[in-house]
């Protein structure tokens, strides 16, 4: 029977199960308390006020970002603990110090002595110690020092000498995405502990401080299994999951707390093809499962209701048109869908199939109760 | 020299070069004429108002658009021809027929007899007969009958005699975009054109009104050599252009008109690696290249002014980081960009990119005249 709540809403749009979201949430709280480091979780998956109040034990911080527009969204929300978790550059620090002097301690990321000369020139003219983290590489993935480069030292003295404030050391085991398994997960996030604690010894060594140890991706959070040394652990991801983290077995599909909400528009009879209205527009262009053992095109279908219809996926995607077709390695039957059909399709990774929307419509926990809708904001 | 007016944008941001969106537009408008025909632009790729108004001859149309968000926002801004060239279905037709009240006429479009019958019912339900055109299908790509499928005149029909404005049939020939050379958007061309007219001519023989005959895509539109028998043509990423089309050679890269700004934020010297803060957020996941006979990752890099840098492109992406390289097939010397460096990349997908921002920064034809800057909307 379809849900009256879902008819009222216009295709495409973004659905959250509050149920599931509320679970993944509490086991990673969970998982991170077990291992006693502080959970800095990372809000550039949801961008959102109130998905963020979920996440954060008061309300408060500590937080994680991927860009200045989010500081200044959560600080205007009453984050005053944020970790701005990409490089920074010059033009960008008038923006850090607005938000010192808002009151929200913005920590800033770097891993070259530029940088580091630049955060802090901008201390010490504008009279606020900006508190800074060295990026450490653990896996050769992006960007950061290793451990034993020479540059660590010297981009630490830079900012504790120069009027900064030197916080200690960050690492993201970004190849921890290709690795499929728990075992795998751990081994990498034990691999990214060991980078960053090296660094820290390395740090502390010098003469220089070093009270932050951050470790962190979705898959690393889940798989470590001691996290000595480390003070503080990031994930943004788990939130949501999604089909990429189903693939790589951080989660399985009925974890995936977001879909897109699409109605049937048409067909192409000839070849077996159904057409829907969320397009990439609706999905993103990611196709993240595209290199992982099952590829799940554009998304899993499911009925309106959320569940999974065997062997179905989003096999190709235009701009507003989503073609549903049988997966390439299904063999059993699949069910023909009326004009006018309700689906959802779960995607290959929620924060880019989030981010081409402005709203999030949340089915809450409580049966039968209204729909929720939570605003969602883009920009640097 | 640094131009100070892009010094002072944030990064990463998005760009459009004015003189040469001014000479795309010019170019397919006198191609349209030539061939005799309105050209009835989609204004999908810029979602803009401003950008609306340099590709309508008068302002208030004739104009194509993907989602019902764009009608309302055109018919806001005095549009009153809009096509709603998406399939349409049964719970958005309330949303058309206010468009129609509100004084824009909007042409929604449809290839099967529930959706005829849908609009042929809100049709009189409201005492408004609802344009409509019925999608032809020239080349397998997605939606759309066969000219010769007997479904044509059954659905022709119950729009004619149930109440609703049979305005004719329309063809997007999908498949052009993976054809290359202007000879080969030629034929695609003619094919459309065919399609189009054969099933024009099934409605006229059974006594049914088809005074549109609607073709398009960028590719075919450029191409099309004679149009006879057709009355408008559809194209909507012309406007920028982009890599995907100059891989086809619908244009050259020195025409796209869209680009993003950003600045290096570090480096990865090991791997020969720069960091840059456009990641896929910045740039959309679409990697339209990555089938052609160059794949440009994530986009080309140009400097500062917007002059390619030959052998360089965005090799990797992550969600705010973008790793700029050389091309694997390049063998010259690249230059280094010192940590600070603003650069600009020139995207796979026009529309796609576009959809990732929130605004446009335009740098205008007059040299040294300020920067303007354009709003896009989304949504559905």
């Amino acid at each position: 029977m379809p849900d009256p709540r879902l008819s009222a809403l216009t295709t495409p749009c973004l659905l959250v199960d509050e149920t599931r979201m509320v679970r993944n949430i509490d086991n990673l709280s969970q998982h991170a308390a077990n291992l006693g480091v502080t959970l800095r979780p990372h809000l550039k998956t949801t961008k959102c006020v109130e998905a963020a109040r979920y996440v954060l034990a008061d309300g408060t911080g500590p937080a994680t970002v991927s860009t200045l527009a989010e500081a200044e969204v959560f600080a205007q929300a009453g984050i005053t603990d944020i970790l701005y978790g990409v490089g920074i550059s010059t033009p960008k620090l008038n923006r850090v110090i607005a938000l010192h002097r808002a009151g929200c301690r913005v920590t800033v990321l770097l891993d070259n002595a530029v940088q580091a000369q630049a955060v802090a020139d901008a201390s010490r003219a504008a009279g606020i110690a900006i508190p800074a983290l060295i990026e450490i590489d653990s896996d050769g993935h992006r960007s950061g020092l290793t451990s034993s480069d020479p540059a660590l030292i010297e981009v630490g003295r830079i900012l504790h000498e120069g009027g900064a404030d030197l916080r200690g050391v960050l690492c993201h085991a970004g190849e921890s995405y290709g690795a499929v398994g728990r075992a795998a997960h751990a081994k990498c996030a034990e691999q990214e502990r060991l980078a960053v604690v090296d660094a820290a010894t390395a740090l502390r060594d010098a003469g220089l401080p070093c009270p932050i140890v951050s470790v962190g991706s979705t898959p690393t959070a889940h798989g470590a299994k001691d996290l000595s040394g480390v003070t503080e652990l990031r994930a943004g991801v788990y939130v949501f999951f999604d089909l990429v983290m189903a693939g790589i077995e951080v989660c399985s599909v009925d974890d995936i707390a977001l879909s897109v909400l699409t109605t049937v528009i048409g067909h192409q009879t000839t070849r077996g093809w159904t057409i829907c209205d969320a397009g990439w527009m609706a999905m993103s262009r990611d196709r993240g499962t595209a290199a992982q053992r099952v590829d799940q095109g554009y998304g899993v279908v499911c009925d309106e209701a959320g569940t999974v219809i065997p062997g179905l996926i989003v096999l190709q995607a235009n701009q507003e048109h989503g073609v549903i077709a049988r997966h390439p390695d299904f063999e059993g039957d699949t069910p023909d869908f009326p004009v006018g059909t309700r689906l959802r399709i779960l995607p290959n990774h929620a924060c880019a199939t989030a981010a081409q929307h402005q709203h999030y419509h949340v089915v809450p926990e409580q049966s039968g109760a209204p729909l929720m809708m939570w605003s969602r904001f883009g920009g640097w």
